[in-house]
Order: structure tokens, then C-alpha cells, then sequence
């Protein structure tokens, strides 16, 4: 075998063999092919695409490119979430201790912000204390004794992987279906869960915009999910307009807790029973209006919120901050944003109040910078809402840059209002399970 | 400009602009944009092409990557010729000097032979002393002193193609028309010229197998010299078989001073004389039948081959020895291959012959490979030519490895008999001027 030849095979729209595949990687982790190989080597399958075989080839090359966390895998219990990302996504923050709560064990791997979303790991980083870099004895034993951990990619996971990810980003090569499944999926399996549910976020905040797209996305992951003799299922669920109330680091963390302590907004409640209903059928909980009931009570008599805790003391993160009644990181100053007409929300910029996040210091443009926590937005309208002159549309929480009047023209200038009466989006588009 | 952007529209089929492509090579060139993502943008042209005003704005961004080599550039007498590449192409070796005796001027870079195809510096270099590693001084020199040079591309000629070159190399995008002619068209053009003549070779033997590509690379390496302001025509040429009898370097180099001595095989001498016409047109010193009777007449005068020993010994070479009568480096061991049955050959595996130059040790695999120059064949008959058992089909020139019998039954299974008489191939196949 010899890479050219794989290289140009892909290029030529051959399908390759699981050993070309493996050797391919393989090669890459160890050095022996190049950066420039592999990059030319995405692109190739960025135009050709690959099969449901070669895809799962690749992801099972990537995820044994380092170290594998293994639970017990005869066991239903160990069942994760994936995300593919939106604006107010704090849905991991709340599902992981829910679950565990209804007797799930939930090894979540996750990451950091980058782009106009969050990160799951900056949101928990928010909380004083809490570390994100266990090492894989500790996040074994947590989710062994508590149910629960989410934490950081290690160095040894899928090592080929981490590679390909920063080259992809730097190539023009991220927007490749099976690129995006072995990414996902080596990274997810490595952690050592036997089934997954997805979220695919799709809408003008997502990375799917269209249905289709998303649906395309979802069908690959379950495929490969299938061959891989995995358990599998996925949501479509909408990212026209933030998720729940809160989009910032500490302010989504606020909102997390709020949402176990039974006080949550509509749509992101329902976003999280509807994957946890998922998880919980995979894990042989219970299933239908059961999964549902089992979740309600296990946040109802506060054991969900007890294994949050639980959690975030077993990462190093001070509990007491969190069980006090006012916000976890107050910003420097907050202001409001007002509706200057009156009439319906008709849409909402998602992707522009992300990179106004950023902006205000709450996100990064580069792998490594300092965030700013405090920061973000609480959003009080939403799509399909009456407003009149005055009323309060965003509460934004800023550092003091860049400067308020800037801010309120450019967070009132994310919302359209209409003149008609409008519906609001269906939140849950499609469940595959 | 950010090279992800550039990399990505390209990928998407948009045509860059001259700044955005001149900015990709000048980044490149001084290693702001690193090779993967230089990979990453060949395989996009790969699949997406160029138009010619971006291939004309990357040959003059490669181009311009380096050191210049200026002539007159109102003087049309500067004139060069580029083959494609093929078995047996010694035409270069004699052009050169038969046009300099002519009047012209002719600035040739040459490149080393790689892949189952010879190099005219290879050949060169079999005559003893011969330099081609001239500085570029040496070079402009003795093309205004002789009227030819046959040397190589120094590392200040286009570095950036030099790069991309190895790139494509190894990362399977080096079947690329716009890739190739800006390769071709920035080395060519920094060596001097004001117009050049390609002899694009097509067949068995070629990079080029079919008519219709050869005529694409043709028609799109003359527009390219247009919009740059060149002059340039082009002819296709038959590389079904071996150009003239001899095969390796310095067999044809016997070859190649035997024609200017006036005794040249027909296919060789039709395809050196058509060419030679494109460039006294060009050149603006004879067209039609005087240009060809103006280099029958500088043959027959001897003035010619005394053009080629002048320009051997301004290169080193020692002169001597190709003025005897014997072979300039006679092979350790000469056997013959012939015929076992009667009929009519039909057709040469040109390809596998030059694999088996190769295999005998007169080509690399690898650059910087040492090659042995005394191997190679005489080959006696060709498509068309009636044979009877026993007749000498071959005469192979080797160092005694691999084993005779391997080399013998090799040889013989190149040449592929037929009962039927057949036709030889056209040898001008189109003529572009």
C-alpha cells in the first residue's frame, strides 16, 4: 500500500478497503504521512464522499489511533448525547445528572467553544474549582460511582482525530458528512458508551441549515452507529433562535440549575425529555410516557439536581456557589433592550447573537483565548411573541466592551419584528429512533 | 485575504481573482501558507480547474516566485520548445543546436527523467563532462554567444514550482491541466523566450493517451502564452511507439548526433524538422518549405552538429568523443531479441518499455537515483513493418541485470505481432500554429 495511491483511488471515486483505510491512519498517527497527505486526502473525500463501510473503517481506524475507555459492554446502561451544536445549548449540563438520576451511566466526552456556539466544557468552567481535564482513571470512576462526568478530550483519545480535526479546520475540509461522522463518532465511542442519541441542530444558528441537511447528517451517524453494533437514535430539533432563555458561559450555567430545580422554559425542557426520553429507551429505563414521568419525578424530588452537585464535586467545582439564590458570576453591567414597535417576532439572527458573544469576550476566535464568563444575553422574546413599544425584548450582560449603545443597536437589530401574527418554529422537526 | 477563504472558494467552484491567487503562491513561496494547505488547494484545482486568466495569473505569480532570466524581449529570435514527454524523445538535443545554426536563439531548461520517461539532462550528461548545472550567468551567456543551452533549472528559477511540483507528486494532483501548464509555462518563461513550441506527445506512451486530452493540453497552453503576451503554437505528436530507433541516454545520444550528421531515422527527423518549422515561423526567420529547406541545408553544411559540439564544449563536455565512430558508452553486454512468428507488428507497449529502462538500471524510481547511462535498445522494426521468424526485432544494451533470459522475454512481449498488414500510426497528428 502506498498513500498516493490511496490519495488518488479517493480522488477517482473508488471506494476504498477497511485495510487502505487503516493503514491510511495508522500511517498519519505515526507520522510516516505527512500533514500535506493528509490534507490532500480530505479534500478528496470532501468531493468523492465516502461510503457507510469506508466511514465506519475510518472512524474505527481513528478511535483505535489511542487509548479507549471500556465500561462494561454488555451493559445497556452507558448511553451518551451528541450535540451538533447551537446557541444556548446548555441541554448536556442538564441531561447528564438527570440521567444518571434515573439510573443511566453517562460518559460524556465534550469540548470547547469555538465559532459562534458555545462549549459545554467553558459553560461548567464557569462553576469556581471545576476541572474539565480528568484523566481516564478519574472519569471512569466517575461515572461508575456517580453516573456522571463530562470532561475534556484527553491527549491519548483518538489522537488521529485531534489532528485531523485542526487540519480540517485550516484546509477548507470541515464540511464533509463523513468527516464530520468519524469526527464525532471516534471521539464519542472512545469515551465508552453503547449507544448514543444525537441532537442535530438545524436552522439559521446551526450548522445545518436545512432540514435535509440535518436529516442527511443523522442518517450517516445512525449507519455507522448500526455497523459498529451500536445503539443509535437522533433528534432534528430547531436553532432558528437561541435555546431556552440564557447564551452565555455562567448565565447558561444559572439557567442548567434552574431547569433541574424544576423552574425551566418551554422549549429547552422539552428538548431535554425528549433526549432523555431517547437515552432512556436505549438504556432499557423505561420508554414512551414511562421515560417521561421517570424524568419529571427524578427532578421533581431534586435527585437530579443532587447528582449535579454530585458531579461538580467529584470534578474539584464549589457546590456552594450553587445553591445560593443569585446569579454564579454577575457581569460588570446590565442592560436592556427594549422593542421599538409594535407587532410579532418574526425572526431572530442566531448565528449574529453568537458572534456578538464573542464580541462582548464570552467565546473565542482562537483555540486558547481567555473568555470572559459573565458575559451574555437573557432573551425574553422569542419568535411568534407579541411585542409593544417598551417592552423588554434582551437583558444583555456585558464587561463594558464594546460599548453599551453599539450593543443595544446591535442586539436589537438580531430580532425582526413583523406585522402578522406568526407561529412559532416546530421545535422537535424529526426523531429517529 | 485569509488562505482558508481562498482554499474554500475554490472548492466551491468560484474563480479567483489575480490578487487572491498572486497573494496563495507569494505566501506559499515565503511559508506563511504551509504545504497542507497549499495540498489542500492543488486537490480543489484538481476537481474544480482554472480559467485561463487564473492559470495565466498562477503561472506569473510561480513565475515571479524566483530569479528571472531576461533576453531582448522585443527580439522575436528567442524561441524555445517543450515536449510533453515520451520513449525515445531525443528531438531537443538535436533541435537546439539545428536552430541556433539557423539564427535563433534558444534558452532550453530541461528536466531530469522520472517515471517511465527519459530526461534530456540525463542524456546530456552521458557524454562525458557535460554540465548541466549552469549558473544562470553561464547560461545567458552561451545562448547569446552559441544560440543554445541545454541545462537545468537552477533553485532560484519559479522555487514556488518547484515545490508544488514535489507536492503533486505525492499528493495525487498531478493530472491537473491548469497545474500542469502553469508548471510548464513558469519555467519555461523564466529561462527567457518570447515564444515557444510544444510538442505534445500522445499515445501508449504519453501522459496524454488520447487525442482529444492532447488537444486540450495544447489549446490550453496556447491560450495561457497569449494572454501573457507570447508567441506559441503547438504540435501532437504519435507516442505509440519509440521516437526514432534508440532508447536510452547514451544510445540516444548516438542517435541524436547521427541525425545531425544527416542520418536519421524517418519518424525522428518529420517530427524535429515540423517542430523546427513552428519556431523559424515564430522566430521570424523562415515558414513553410523554406524553413524546412533552411535546415536540411544546415544539416547537410555540418554546421549544425559543429552548433552541438560548440555547445558541449561550452558546457564541459569533452567533444571528443562524439566525433569517433564508436558508441559513446558502450553497454557491458548487446543481445539481440527477435522475431518468432510472421506477420506484421501491430502494435508497442511503450509504456512497459520504459519501465524496462528502468529495470536495467537506466532510469530512477526515485530523484537522485544514479543511473547507469549504457543501457537502452535499438529497436528495428516498428507498427507496420512486415517481419519473419528470426528477424532482429531488438537489440538490448545491458549491464547484465536483470538476466538476459527475464530481459529477453520482456522485450519481446512489448512488440505484439499481427497477421494482418496494418498502417503506422499518423505521426503529426494536428498542427496548431
Amino acid at each position: 500500500m502506498n498513500p498516493v495511491e490511496i490519495i488518488t483511488a479517493k480522488r477517482n471515486g473508488e471506494e476504498l478497503s477497511p485495510d487502505e483505510i487503516r493503514y491510511f491512519i495508522d500511517e498519519f498517527t505515526a507520522g510516516d504521512i505527512t500533514d500535506y497527505q493528509m490534507a490532500a486526502f480530505l479534500m478528496a473525500v470532501y468531493f468523492k464522499s465516502m461510503t457507510t463501510d469506508e466511514t465506519v473503517a475510518l472512524t474505527v481506524a481513528m478511535l483505535e489511533s489511542g487509548e479507549k475507555i471500556v465500561f462494561d459492554p454488555e451493559s445497556k446502561l452507558y448511553v451518551d448525547k451528541h450535540s451538533s451544536g447551537g446557541l444556548g445549548d446548555k441541554v448536556s449540563i442538564i441531561l447528564a445528572p438527570l440521567m444518571a438520576a434515573c439510573g443511566l451511566k453517562v460518559p460524556m466526552l465534550s469540548g470547547r467553544g469555538l465559532g459562534h456556539t458555545g462549549g459545554t466544557l467553558d459553560k461548567l468552567e464557569s462553576i469556581p474549582g471545576f476541572r474539565t481535564d480528568l484523566s481516564i482513571e478519574e472519569f471512569k470512576a466517575g461515572v461508575e460511582s456517580i453516573g456522571c462526568i463530562i470532561s475534556g478530550q484527553t491527549p491519548d483519545i483518538a489522537p488521529a482525530d485531534r489532528r485531523m480535526y485542526a487540519l480540517r479546520d485550516v484546509t477548507g475540509t470541515v464540511e464533509s458528512v463523513p468527516l464530520i461522522c468519524s469526527s464525532i463518532l471516534s471521539k464519542k465511542f472512545a469515551s465508552g458508551p453503547n449507544s448514543i442519541v444525537f441532537d442535530i441542530k438545524c436552522g439559521n444558528g446551526a450548522f445545518m441549515k436545512d432540514q435535509k441537511q440535518a436529516e442527511h447528517l443523522g442518517k450517516s451517524l445512525i449507519n455507522i452507529c448500526k455497523a459498529m453494533g451500536k445503539g443509535s437514535a437522533f433528534l432534528v430539533t430547531d436553532m432558528n433562535q437561541p435555546l431556552g432563555q440564557a447564551v452565555g458561559n455562567a448565565l447558561e450555567i444559572d439557567e442548567a440549575i434552574a431547569v433541574l430545580q424544576g423552574n425551566a422554559p418551554a422549549d429547552l425542557i422539552k428538548v431535554v425529555l425528549s433526549l432523555g426520553e431517547c437515552m432512556l429507551t436505549m438504556g432499557q429505563v423505561a420508554s414512551g410516557e414511562h421515560a417521561l414521568e421517570l424524568q419529571k419525578s427524578k427532578i421533581d424530588d431534586g435527585s437530579a439536581f443532587e447528582k449535579f452537585l454530585e458531579m461538580v464535586a467529584f470534578q474539584g467545582g464549589d457546590t456552594k456557589s450553587l445553591t445560593k439564590k443569585s446569579p454564579l458570576i454577575p457581569a460588570k453591567k446590565v442592560f436592556l433592550v427594549k422593542s421599538e414597535e409594535a407587532g410579532f417576532i418574526k425572526a431572530v439572527d442566531t448565528f449574529r447573537l453568537g458572534r456578538l458573544i464573542i464580541e462582548m469576550g464570552g467565546g473565542r476566535t482562537k483555540l486558547g483565548q481567555k473568555i470572559d464568563h459573565s458575559v451574555g444575553f437573557i432573551i425574553h422574546k422569542k419568535i411568534g411573541d407579541e411585542v409593544a413599544p417598551g417592552d423588554i425584548i434582551m437583558e444583555a450582560h456585558s464587561s463594558g466592551k464594546p460599548p453599551d449603545d453599539y450593543l443595544v443597536r446591535a442586539f436589537a437589530g438580531c430580532i425582526k419584528p413583523g406585522k402578522e401574527k406568526i407561529k412559532e418554529p416546530k421545535l422537535i422537526k424529526q426523531q429517529f429512533k
